[in-house]
């Protein structure tokens, strides 16, 4: 459990970068404060190599925590360290994302709704996918310009490169595996950016190289971000009072069922549970 | 008179982008494509170094003309070469404008404008400076989020700065000559950008360069752009399908009447002759 | 065949940037001036969609060539378009490579031998690979810091890692296809760029993209590159006084002994065919 | 002083990042881990609003101290935290140096010696200036391509233009205050790069902003950088070998003498004061 948010109740000696009472949530990476990956950063993600946060106390270093925007509650801030850094990273940190591009999600996890969310924010069409009519409607509310069933249209790539003027799509935010970068990479324009990311299921397969040289593409692997990436999005949500999507809380009783809930995917947003009042 | 758009009527031989019936606009540097700006660039500006286009037919290279959005009038298209590049130019293409940042225009000018609608688009707060209260309330209309009126408030760059959270603002859009720079780089954040511009004012006094250093300032020099960057504009502004501030359109026997009313300060958004119908 | 070299003996009507007598090569994709690709480029190619340069005489649009250095012979300023423009924007233009860092060259083709050359001169280490002692040792020659036989070293991403402090390599400039390019993924760093190239052989098979995901890596496709990168290039050429390496020159009544000689594979550097004196 | 370098003698609890027996300096913001710049860095300078290191024994946290490179002595590292982080920041960090561009540095000053040392290493030519022949020889010694004596050549900015092929240099390393700026804003090219420093002169007079404007100029204030950045930098200056430029070394006993030394002015190169043996 990698994501979380809370009250500081207590600071140990020399902290000064945050005090009793601030409104904080942790870091993925607890040691990736600002400036590039390195390997060092690989060992330091929350809720993996080290504890995760379901939990009703917690400890962290100064370094690990940023404060959330003013306007979310506890469970709207929880929702950001991982899937809202990772959608943030790529599209505008590593994308720098434009007004009048146009941004392809596949399916519906949290990555993708962030994704969809910030590409609005920046002015940038949105293209996305589902095999669910269902949330292909929840996702046109979230402000998704058009949409692909995928599984009523299994050569979605096709209709991708027709609903982007024949040209192709900008950016990718490929979370789908070998399976889908094969076709992310025949919907990507020429010179376009497809943004690797996959930290749930992991990638399978195989894919051939080659659209990658032959359009000019640019592929960067995306592992969540840095602190500094946190509060900039964190900026930009709160100026623009943007609001996470929540499915549904759970109380903390009730959290096997949470992760059960999850496993079925009938979820289009962030599942939550919400530890103490 | 460097703007202008029209219908392509005649083309000559060997012209590959464009054809009859076209719906284009000039370019406000005939010789700048893409890339990098270079001496050469300079001496092909309309309307100066190059006859401009105030006049029923013109002759202009296929390289200097771009098609203009299709849900744009042809007043509405002749209002982009100039002032609406360069505030892209400047925000986008240079500033790299995210989401979550703040943005101070000073006054109500044609950059101010299309900087404000830019800077929203993108999701970024905006900050305007006008002498008339009535001028500031057309700018809340177009998306300003707070306004200073800076006869009332001289020292408006201290109220700048408790504005944008005692931080100083992200992005400057400068048109506003020596004596405004100087209260502007108080009002920028420490690595913050001040874009420079002022084609039409100048800039009659002098500055102290202290404050860009003690600040870590970028103070970038804009001077419209090339076609590559009003060929992504008018994309954004097809997408967002943004319209320009038309403030108003004259015939073309009122053209002296035109420049009189452009001389007399009291629009606001651009001001149109229509040579034909 | 696209790259070639010579004197300019007339213009047309209307031509400007170059003249008659102006020692010129002609650019790979003659419809890139600048900026980013698209695919309206990707029918430009010389010697492919267009007829090729092995010829006494050749048409050219004045958009589609550059002055080649004055230190340089026609024959060594034959060399640069194709391999020398793709080594240029993989590391400089899109890779902006600094000294201190580290590339990875793989065999000893057109790309690695320019890709050395530019490396050494931006003070980066160059780890180069071959199969052969004799061209290694010509690499070293030109510059490269470290070197690797990949036939007595099979896993030689695992040498590259040792060589390159048990971090990993900055770039690698991947020629090489699919095989080494799951490779090339173990030798470069978390964060690091791999620059993926291939005109000649193509990329066979399939690679997982696994790690490009959990190393945080960018993948580039390069694709030869703009005439403003081409011209970028020459400057650096002409004030390092940098020379091309050439294997042979033939005379033109011996191309086909060139092509066969190429074929062969036991050059290393360019083979020039000789149109005239 | 904000520079020193030495050996870690004893750590704290809790420290993982040096260990007893490591060779470190110190960096000249003590905040300043990498990312961008804020108001909080700007109060953590050694020297200034903290304690200097001119002294036997210091206590720097973990994360304000970087190893120096191997093959450089204490009096060597000691020189970088300021001068040469300095210049690596203006030149590589921000300013993209690449091999073939044009590099001016003002003065001989420290930030100016080693620009001219980066500016070699990156392949790119550099014009110097000083009022002392005999200076001038010595940077010539160190790399410099060109050199003006701008006591006898008053109106040097015009010698730049001539030697940079009458189109102006890509980046002035700009340390002489207001009085030079103007000269160095007709010195570089349309679209080049001023890299504004001078933490010890400061800036006296005024400048018009006019020539940014007009020439499409990017003006950087520079103010040192961050711990990412003197770690890129001694990765570069080990690799390459590179010695920072000694002038003279001082026992501590005689340390009121080498300010004086360093206020006469005749040094090129750094003055060192040793501590200890």
């Amino acid at each position: 459990m990698s994501d979380g948010a809370g009250e500081v109740v207590a600071v140990g000696e020399g902290v000064t970068r945050v005090k009793v009472g601030d409104r904080v949530a942790g870091t993925f990476f607890q040691n990736w404060i600002s400036g590039k990956i390195d390997r060092s950063v690989m060992s330091s993600d929350l809720g993996g190599s080290i504890d995760g946060v379901l939990a009703e106390y917690v400890v962290l270093n100064q370094d690990g925590v940023v404060l959330i925007p003013e306007h979310l509650s506890y469970a709207e801030g929880a929702t950001l360290p991982c899937a809202a850094v990772t959608a943030w990273h790529a599209l505008v940190t590593k994308g720098n994302l434009q007004a009048g591009e146009t941004v392809l999600v596949l399916g519906t996890g949290g990555v993708s709704v962030f994704a969809t969310q910030f590409a609005k924010l920046h002015g940038a069409k949105v293209i996305a996918t589902s095999s669910s009519d269902r949330k292909l409607e929840q996702m046109r509310e979230l402000g998704a310009d058009m949409t692909i069933n995928y599984k009523t249209t299994p050569d979605w790539e096709k209709q991708v490169y027709e609903l982007s003027d024949r040209v192709g799509v900008d950016h990718v935010v490929e979370v789908g595996g070998a399976g889908t970068l094969a076709k992310s990479l025949q919907a990507v324009r020429y010179g376009g950016r497809v943004h690797l990311i996959g930290v749930l299921s992991g990638f399978g397969g195989e894919i051939s190289p080659m659209p990658i040289l032959f359009k000019s593409v640019t592929v960067n692997g995306i592992y969540v971000g840095s602190k500094e990436m946190f509060e900039a999005m964190n900026q930009a949500i709160a100026k623009a009072q943007l609001k996470p999507v929540i499915d549904r809380i759970f109380p903390l009783a009730e959290a096997t069922q949470a992760y059960e809930y999850l496993k079925s995917g009938s979820h289009l947003g962030k599942v939550v549970i919400q530890v103490s009042q």
